[in-house]
């Protein structure tokens, strides 16, 4: 086939131009005689492209002075343990606000270096829904208050961002950053894998506001201290050079699009089409609350489960990939990230129908 | 200008085939209708290709059985940490020799979680010089010896494989896996960062012996406990999917050309050029001690170090790339890993003897 539609929840598909330039720019990257991947990452052409990038990103998202971005390596996971591990020391113990599989992720590693609470959770309704904002009991003391603004897995998303008083708030959006405007300045540290609306897989985005910098634990690898790459411009270590490149392209994309506005107004549009089509049927079905669906995960699952491996399989043969529901929670997901076009997620629309029409 | 000659100690030159089939398939590989930067890295698509990058990293290495074969991130600067978090408890601190730049900063992020012993240096001697067996001196209670057979910054290589009876070899060979054979038997753990022999800089090869993974501290982090990522396959969490496919490709390149012994020959023959070349003349000089220099960081100087700006502005008007020295030493390095051709380390001396006619 050629170009198809990948609905996976990440890595997942990226912008088909950002694609083509990387393709144009892989033998000679401007006349440097370079591929990016092969050029020292102290050397004026990548420190160019690496400059861009951040400055690109820090316009798309408006993100005040007194914050640093950092270009890193490990993931969210890594994010779990480097979160406690340099702010923990900041109070008693943190609160955490539990609201489906990546929250619980989150929740376990701080526990390991730290007093945790839980501020909320939605786990007696089965992580269909976030808590309110009058649900959330904070601590006094709390070093912090994580969160997780969209959870990949359940397809639930926060409608508003949390009020924590004076707590640093922290947010893991890997799924979520770049989807649409945020106010940067409500956050004390976001974070977030690549591998959804950013780039590829092996780079982690942390923003970082500056006071939250330099009070890690004395236990702290020197990798996971913020401190080390806020100082460095991170490049303490040689970075995932390749990788910055393509962040960079897609922020470009972006701002040729217009700009996350631009975005959210399209996000919105794929996803209430979607949400439409499922809540006109009684063959699918997506058991979040109206108000906490996400933009970029929808879960759904067939009246007869029966008929999932068929759907797959003709989705499949339509160009339609990678929909199978992740297998701690069965059914079906369709991801529909920035890159993923609207007439896509038309297509998918249409396909449900006519299997509906066959099957149902 | 078209593909340039790039001296880079990292990220460095990629084979020029690599990058053009990582050009033809990247809008679509194999027919799947992806990027494999796209594709979810749980679909059979990628899982083949992580599968054949193992299976190809194992022949091309011998890698007996007993080893795991893990694809991480971070660098060799995690490795640091994660060599002593998971090892130290296995004895009464670690030996480690030090013998340059990146031995020093193993043992400065080692001293941090254990006890370290210096089990030889040549400091004394600027570096210039790999220690002999027995100038080893090594504790009974080791946890584990740790070396660092290229000294990427010095150009220093160990000729031989330090005998450290029982105690775990543990090895940083971010700068020399791959360029010949090695006898993967006698380690205990083989480290490398991707971006010098394998890949893209993001990606982390470690090779570990079994019986050594499952006795990390308490407070390792998740993702720094080797025993995470062996279980798993390394698919704790995503991991960098596109440099792993680029790094299959170096290994296909690999094998199409002859496996490591055919490497290995044309490596030795590319630096005996070189030196013999620094060696013919009072022009240029390196400080190494013949039966140590590295077959894969030539450092050079100049006379007259006056000459340095105009050696590398001349330089790379002809096509020679990033030959400046590292900021800590000065002068001049050429890196000629797997992926620089013998053209090229022809051209170099070629360009290098003209500038002494012209100069000298």
């Amino acid at each position: 086939m050629s170009r198809a539609y990948n609905f996976s929840a990440g890595p997942a598909m990226l912008p088909e131009p950002v694609l083509r330039r990387a393709m144009d720019e892989m033998l000679d990257w401007h006349g440097s005689g370079m591929c990016v991947a092969e050029m020292s990452h102290r050397g004026k052409e990548f420190m160019s492209i690496a400059e861009q990038a951040e400055a690109d990103l820090r316009e798309l998202l408006a993100i005040p002075d007194g914050y640093k971005v950092l270009f890193l390596q490990g993931g969210a996971s890594t994010q779990f343990a480097m979160v406690p591990l340099n702010l923990m020391g900041r109070g008693e113990g943190a609160d955490y606000i539990k609201t489906g599989s990546w929250s619980k992720k989150a929740i376990a590693e701080a526990k390991r270096f730290g007093a945790v609470r839980i501020a909320a959770t939605t786990e007696e309704d089965r992580f269909t829904r976030a808590p309110a904002q009058d649900e959330l009991a904070l601590d006094a003391g709390s070093a912090y208050v994580h969160y997780t603004p969209n959870e990949t897995i359940e397809g639930v998303e926060f409608p508003y961002i949390p009020d924590v008083g004076e707590r640093p708030l922290v947010a893991d959006m890997s799924s979520t950053l770049l989807s649409r405007p945020i106010d940067v300045a409500r956050y004390g540290i976001i974070y977030a894998g690549a591998q959804k609306n950013i780039g590829p897989a092996g780079l982690t985005i942390v923003i970082v506001r500056e006071d939250l910098i330099g009070a890690a634990t004395e236990q702290t690898p020197t990798m996971l201290d913020y401190r080390t790459h806020a100082e460095s411009g991170s490049m303490y270590n040689t970075p995932p050079t390749y990788a910055w490149y393509l962040a960079g392209l897609v922020f470009q994309w972006l701002k040729d699009l217009g700009g996350l506005s631009a975005m959210a107004t399209i996000n919105e549009r794929k996803a209430a089409a979607l949400y439409a089509a499922i809540d006109a049927s009684d063959f699918y079905a997506n058991p979040v609350e109206p108000g906490s669906r996400s933009w970029m995960n929808v879960p759904f699952t067939l009246a007869d489960p029966e008929l999932d491996a068929k759907f797959l399989a003709e989705a499949k043969a339509e160009g339609l990939l990678t929909l199978k529901g992740h297998r701690s929670v069965g059914g079906m997901r369709a991801s529909i990230y920035n890159a993923m076009p609207e007439e896509a997620v038309q297509a998918l629309i249409a396909f449900m129908q006519e299997f509906e029409r066959r099957n149902g």
